[in-house]
């Protein structure tokens, strides 16, 4: 039953407090309407005050509007007292933006997320994030593509395409791959998705719910949580310095493994080929096993020949390869795909074709002709040499710095972020709490970890550099180096 | 290991056989590249063949580049012959439409469903597609709509929305369903997603994994592939005559029940208030009960009051209600919400709030406007009108045919599809078949029945009729009529 504290209520009347405490829940929408409220004779007991008073509460709030009453049934939320939150203004495109600002009452409010920008505006730098920066998406060529899909597609941008995506779109990406990847891939191994999360749960479905799934430790947090979501058994292997540790691996009770090995997040270890053999040998030692190749970032290596893709190496069929344009484009684009092997391909069909493609038409001929006109390939060269420049730009402040004299850059080869090794005494709640309060949002590696490895791991700090802006990096440096004083 | 049969060989010779067979599994990607072939010792043995066929039958294979070999390693199948298909060739914007068409080669087009034009070349008239036809999409206004997000929106299409999709986009839905559905709902409690498909996926999620999903018997065969291919597990409901069976509902192991009270599929009944407050009666009889309400074309209902959602007069929480504008507007639109009851809204933003929403920001924006500039209420009405005029052209043209004697026309008041009960000796498989010989697609009530219950159901055609063009309704009747003769 509903309960309200009748401590310090100062000068207020106890009906009055109750009063109160009432309006306060049904405008903020912790008493919805049409909720039955008590009756006045429990209530009372319930709070161990006197039926009048209750009473007393009720009927203010009825004559106000908040609450109703059912003769026989019992007092009722009203559902749209003048001032509640529930009545939407007739909706006109300037209103949008401000209104919801202005109307929503805190109560409700708590199960938004704060829009992106806020943290934009809460720090001076984000080392944190690693998302793109909007300036440097090529809009208007984006745009300018989709003005040309829409004169030019009308006919097919209305037509269901099939479950895996159009096929333009998989023949651009299956063609970009064989280019600059070196990955001989068939149209129709490609499946297009609205997103990696979404690509992930697809494959649970695809391979069973009773795998039990390896991850990465230390790794990115989501993934574990997307797989855990989706009802399957999940273990950690702990990673060497080339990567996955195969022993451990080999002890788990894991079936499917899903790692990073072109530049594994947060260490930045890439897995040399050797590994990368042994772990083909791994996938290949039972039935039913399977490597998802997460290649999220791999077209940011700033430096070095890429290693092949476990993909391409493959000759058992057992490695499904992912990747994104959300990281290569910018993140609100939410195209990604994987590539399954054949032998998965019918199984794929079969049991799964019949899921619509998460993705619109209209983005996925966008994108496509984006691929396919060269524009891809042109923004990831800019992009690369700008982080090579962003990378330099930060390393040398970095250097120049008094933060030169107790720390270490590593794994700065390829793409977006790399480590700075720190010599101090701070822990790193310390380091994380101290950058906040200068305006700098960072994490360090050992937040990366599931258990308790924080003593080999700690004072290492992962600097994301794909979101800060240029001109903020001399400042972000001195701020950074003040933090360790 | 790798079998063939030597029978009805012809005049070839053994190796011969033996090399085509390889040959033709290599180039149509049954054996793949870097796969591994048997020794030629071993794969003589099996096929009972000596061992210089075998060795004749590779030399041919390795002088012609299908596979290679690796000294005491193996013969493998090679990556790259010159006429595989897998030599993609540079992909300009005009090659791209054919290409696809002219090197497939047949062995592996089998995994790629038939894009969905094919049916209607196959088929004169299509009654088993319920897809809305693109003529009837505004094109003009909507690539209007998106022009004007483009050159106005450029800073928030590129800015993550929050997970349940952008605030323009949520409250332009909850104001049209206060204005055309009398439903009160805040923004907050409307998450956007990529097609329900994927919505019922995170609600699973959401509800937990060990929740019994209970259906609708007939129904949607789809909607239970996909809660079983997310690995919950489901029961079958039988309807009566005014909706779910309740007696069968309480005796069942169901915690969640997915129901079409607007206008169930196929049989097109409208559950009566009554049975409403029944099943919120259910849903409230134990903790963890859920209503999933699927209010799939609620929009189109042609004659009479709408009866109110269950989730508007549903007091405890207990209703999760779907929709779509896939239906409304058009199928490649994959654009659906859910509305979340307030109890479940903190728990979906803790648990599954990390996910990144599926629809472009792009499209969110458009239909935002759409809905907001009024086009989507004048769409409505525009459909409505022209679904009610096919509908009525549709039934007089039965009338007036030789159907009239021996058929029925029943639950034809709510949209885009009703019942033709026939008075027939043809099998419900006949009528299928003889319709599909007359360039007719249709499909039987008896089809979505999960069980036996063929007798009571049998010789129900079930009629779409928002896929066919207006013009082709008279010649389609006339050949309908035929099939009975």
């Amino acid at each position: 039953m509903l309960t309200y504290s009748f401590l310090n209520i100062g000068s207020d009347r106890l009906y009055e407090h109750l009063y109160k405490c009432i309006r306060k829940d049904v405008i903020h929408g912790i008493l919805s309407p049409g909720t039955k409220l008590p009756s006045k004779r429990s209530f009372a007991k319930h709070l161990d005050i006197s039926v009048i008073t209750v009473e007393n509460a009720y009927d203010k709030l009825i004559a106000e509007g908040y609450i109703y009453s059912i003769a026989k049934k019992g007092y009722y939320v009203a559902d749209a007292p003048e001032s509640g939150w529930w009545n939407y203004q007739p909706l006109t495109k300037d209103k949008v933006e401000t209104e919801e600002a202005e109307q929503e009452p805190e109560g409700f409010n708590q199960y938004l997320p704060a829009p992106a920008q806020s943290h934009k505006d809460t720090y001076f730098a984000d080392f944190l994030s690693n998302h793109t920066r909007t300036d440097n998406f090529p809009f208007s060529i984006w745009a300018r593509l989709m003005r040309e899909v829409l004169a030019e597609e009308k006919e097919s941008l209305l037509l269901p395409p099939p479950s895996g995506g159009i096929l333009q779109l998989r023949s651009a990406i299956a063609q970009h791959l064989r280019q600059f990847r070196g990955m001989h891939v068939r149209p129709e191994q490609i499946i297009i998705g609205a997103g990696t999360e979404y690509l992930y749960g697809l494959l649970i479905q695809l391979l069973g719910h009773h795998k039990v799934i390896g991850l990465e430790n230390p790794g990115y947090k989501k993934i574990g949580q997307i797989y855990q979501s989706s009802g399957v058994r999940c273990q950690y292997i702990s990673m060497d310095e080339h990567g996955l540790n195969l022993k451990q691996l080999m002890d788990s009770d894991v079936n499917v493994i899903h790692l990073s090995p072109s530049h594994h997040f947060p260490t930045g270890i890439v897995t040399p080929i050797s590994r990368r053999y042994e772990l083909l040998g791994w996938a290949a030692g039972e039935e039913g096993r399977y490597i998802i190749e997460d290649d999220y970032d791999s077209e940011f290596r700033l430096t070095g020949k890429p290693i092949p893709a476990l993909q391409s190496i493959d000759v058992m069929e057992r490695v499904i390869y992912m990747n994104t344009f959300t990281k290569s484009l910018a993140s609100t684009i939410r195209i990604s795909y994987m590539i399954l092997p054949k032998s998965l391909l019918h199984s794929f069909y079969q049991k799964l074709g019949f899921y619509a493609c998460t993705v619109s038409n209209f983005e996925q001929y966008t994108l496509a002709r984006f691929i396919g006109e060269g524009y891809f390939e042109k923004h990831i060269n800019r992009m690369r040499s700008y982080y090579r420049e962003q990378r330099d730009r930060l390393v040398e402040q970095i250097r120049n710095s008094s933060l030169n004299t107790h720390t270490t850059i590593c794994e700065e080869h390829a793409g977006l972020h790399f480590l700075l090794n720190t010599d101090t005494n701070y822990s790193d709640e310390e380091i994380v709490r101290r950058a906040q309060a200068a305006g700098i949002r960072l994490t360090c590696l050992s937040q990366y970890f599931q258990d308790d490895r924080i003593h080999s791991s700690e004072h290492i700090l992962v600097i994301n550099y794909s979101g800060i802006a240029p001109e903020r990096i001399p400042e972000a440096v001195r701020r950074l180096a003040e933090i360790f004083r």
